[in-house]
């Protein structure tokens, strides 16, 4: 951590300084320049200590951190890239590993069908949402619990694991006895009583980013999870919010190199949610895979013009088994399969 | 809701908008262009609509809505100004109110230092957090029940109402049996969970806007009070991410005059959480009060130099006394008084 | 053009807005719902026509375009793929076109080494500033003449096309003089004199995307260059500003498949700019071509160590030439070529 | 300027970065810590260095930058506030000066009503564009070297100095003939061609703020203006770019305490173009004065219903001499006067 003093700071103020560091057992170097003196914090949990700690001290202009805040999920702690195992598929690998389904469950029928098509075409994983968080208090909730038993059903039907999504902290062990692997949605990633209780489940989760936080908030959060012992943590990028208007949210295709500079956390990327039309789905997830995504969430509705919830963002069955050929051919131009 | 036809829709795509139009029993009207066709839905409840079902339909280029997706906070479903009352005190009407306290409650020391400052200098509200969500799970998470403890001591003691934070939709009814007002925090806007049960609840309740939600999201979220039962509902504006970064938040002051047209709900300002830094605390709240804040969440607490949270953010009881002086000369430059 | 009228609107107000389209020789269709009266306003060039034109009239709620503000460069106006060819080497077919080249000319080493070694890596278009804006004025500024002149000799010299920046309206036919694509950097998508200007030249131009422009402001900025009789323009993305941090400009690819949807103008993407550090440049262009960019704008130094400007995003003459391998085989999945 | 190294660099990668800082005649002081090294550089001039000076050295994991990059504006090169003299009018001292009238000048007819009414109502200073810098070419773009002679007309026959834009750098001195202030708009903020010009020109300016710049680059900007020798230099806050959609653009209240902080300029408010709604300005304007404003520049059309541009944010004579007397309510509030 560094602290730079104001010009003309007392030597008295420099001490506080000094002084606040000792008392926190940390290490201190005084930089006296000519114009104003910067005194360096050292120690290895420095990340984890407020900047408020100094910054509040007379005399001090600005308070700058070297450490990241975040520490369970960095790539410091961890150099290699961590594998998460979901019934024998593992996420982080040479394989990109495709989610897909519905973004809400309907009826059996529906899911059923979904679930077909979406393994037919060569996805690993089914999505479907039974519980809804949405912004209005006048629009479809979800099915709730015969949501979460229409998708255990369908999974014993086609031997195929599935995420879904929980909102309620209470709700964790509910949800994780149906499903393989739990889902924080983007408006809850920072819900602290949330992922603790997931923590504690040491249930495979899927991390959203939240549509404004910065990537390190979002290893910040991620650390709630690590922190229970749960190391069973997926990434998924699903677009922030920009000025731009062409879109629902502007993908950050970045934060994929970003997470695996920094992380040692598998990362996918929901171009769904992130385009809010379905025109726009192909090319992002083409480019997710490009940039290294470890695998995609994808939206696909055996009948967008029927469905409840975001139709206009799903795929059609038979647009989805053509992107799944074309992203094929990507992941192997990126030494990978899917 | 407008519906936008792309050059060369045929007319059985165009009737199949008219179509869906009825089966919801909406009125429709045609506006043939010479270069588009756009259809005009029209009906009372076509703001709960989501957008989806029309532009899913084929032959559809983009759909735009004319009534607001919120409701029960529109200035068109009441035209005139909510209060809401606390112990007496009306927030809403000519009395700006100020709320004010430490970020979290440490002690009872700490706390009753503060509420003495506070009264003392003309507040009539007293804020501290006993539930704190932190970006960190290395940081201080409050003191939890204890912490409700003393609020409600202190509050006795000094016969002043308190306001703090609930995080968990469980703990509604445990935080509503200490506090007086509820407060939601910007995280958790859109914690649905968390707002259906303070709702029911009927508490009053500040509900603090997503710090990247728009004022329109804002007011959605509380038609999920609203749609409760729970009328006693207080807007709080705390700043927006921003590219700007010599700040924490942007303060959006439009969002008051905005908020004013568009809702009957009383807005408040937290000029402490946008700032970050108490240098700036004092020009953001004075400019709250002209734009119409109808009241003020400001952080006091009675030594920052060793708060536990947000230190930096925090007035000394010295430096809140004398902004509220300034603050009351400018409630009386706009026709109120503090 | 799609006119709310506010509830209660009264009969000469909704009357004022029509006599007012009709006196522009519009049409007009009066859409009376239970709530609100709707006029729609209609007519081929509505999208020309400035929205305040009827929100400044008494009992309008709001004003919303059905026309897009852009008109050339718009895909409505010209259905099929606009080629932009320079020296033979066309820009918006089967071909994904590599310009590069470093940030700035230093010397007529510096251009050479790093002439030779993109071409050699099968770059087809050298760039190289000579003209350089800073955001301060104590930084260099550019070797300008002196500058444009080594350009004319590497180009000579090689047989390569350059690409160099403009950055004064006057400055356009000197410019032009030596190089054979302009480009108008970020900070320059809206000065529209420097446009105009090279509107008029009718020299090829890259237009890059104001960092904080939407899509529908830089067609319009296209709509300039279009509208002075020069069809020689290619879109280049370059980064926006968001709240993210761990990156200079958040690269917003989902603005290619919205610019092959909205457009015929050619797009290409400058992933150096955008990522303001070399090793996010190669995710970032993988992307790009995978979403189906028209070619790409990468800073490339014979030594990054010592360059005067953004050596810090610049890759190394081996770098580029493992990445253009790559990007060779994206292109390929994609059914194009490099 | 602090150089973190990785964790694990080398002694020659520190020693690189030491000896490269030593070549730059730059102090040097070293911090080993238990997990990473971190190179403090010292001097005076570090804040014009490029970061990218010592990022591009292998074994770099960032650079963070203490000093400041601009130098002229700050408060540590000039502690005394400045004040810039118009006229015989002094902004940023004791008066907060209002600049007022049309956004482009129409007829002589419209502007000497316009002069008569801002004038009657007590603004110091009239407002009127003759160069329009307009998002299409196919709107309205002033009436350029005829509205300039109408404007120098209008102040002979008034008496009151006026501002008026200028955008390409070679007209700054036919626009300097006949205006008192130059003004940048916020498009030009960063086209240092036109601000090299001006600052050459020695006229006072008033330097708007780019949409999406910084506060930090926005005061990088003033630099190029000071440097070439002219002190005349008042910023103008209009709103920055964000998410936020109920408005133009969102006016960032907390730019004035900051700048007050970090700058010895005097700072003004545009608050009509960050507005976009005469409805809004009026509470924006309020806020502009509490929190410390040295002036406001305010649109003011004699019939905005038939202005040619911007008729939508333009307050009627009447509302804003009603406005005028609120603001010189709250300017005594903050022990200041109109």
């Amino acid at each position: 951590m560094i602290v730079e003093m104001i010009t003309g700071a007392t030597p008295e103020e420099i001490d506080a300084v000094v002084q606040r560091a000792k008392s926190l057992e940390l290490d201190v170097q005084l930089n006296l320049g000519t114009d104003k003196t910067v005194v360096a914090i050292l120690g290895s949990n420095t990340g984890q200590l407020p900047t408020d700690t100094f910054a509040v001290l007379p005399g001090v202009e600005s308070v700058t951190r070297v450490m990241k805040p975040y520490k369970l999920s960095s790539r410091e702690f961890k150099a290699k890239d961590s594998l998460v195992t979901i019934s024998g598929i593992e996420i982080g690998g040479k394989r990109v590993v495709v989610m897909a389904g519905p973004c809400a469950v309907e009826s059996k029928e529906q899911l059923m069908e979904a679930a077909r098509a979406v393994k037919e075409a060569g996805a690993s994983i089914l999505r479907g949402g039974a519980f809804k968080p949405r912004t209005s208090p006048f629009s479809f909730q979800g099915l709730e619990e015969v949501g979460l038993e229409l998708l255990a059903q369908v999974r014993e039907h086609f031997g195929i694991p599935v995420v879904t999504e929980v909102v309620d902290p209470h709700d964790v062990g509910l949800v994780a006895k149906y499903a393989d692997v739990l889902q924080v949605g983007s408006r809850n990633m920072q819900n602290f009583a949330l992922l603790t209780n997931i923590g504690k489940s040491k249930c495979p989760v899927v991390l959203k980013r939240g549509f404004s936080c910065t990537i390190t908030e979002w290893l910040t959060a991620a650390d709630y999870l690590l922190a229970e012992g749960n190391n069973q943590v997926i990434l998924c990028e699903r677009g922030i919010r920009t000025f731009e208007d062409s879109i629902r949210f502007s993908l950050d295709i970045s934060a994929i190199p970003v997470i695996k500079r920094n992380s040692h956390l598998p990362v996918i990327v929901d171009p769904s949610h992130a385009a809010g039309h379905y025109s726009l789905v192909p090319a992002i997830a083409k480019a997710a895979v490009a940039a290294g995504a470890d695998g995609l969430l994808i939206e696909v509705h055996p009948n967008p013009k029927e469905a409840l919830v975001d139709g206009l963002q799903s795929l059609t069955p038979s647009a989805f088994a053509r992107l799944m050929e074309e992203l094929g051919s990507i992941a192997k131009s990126v030494g990978r399969y899917i």
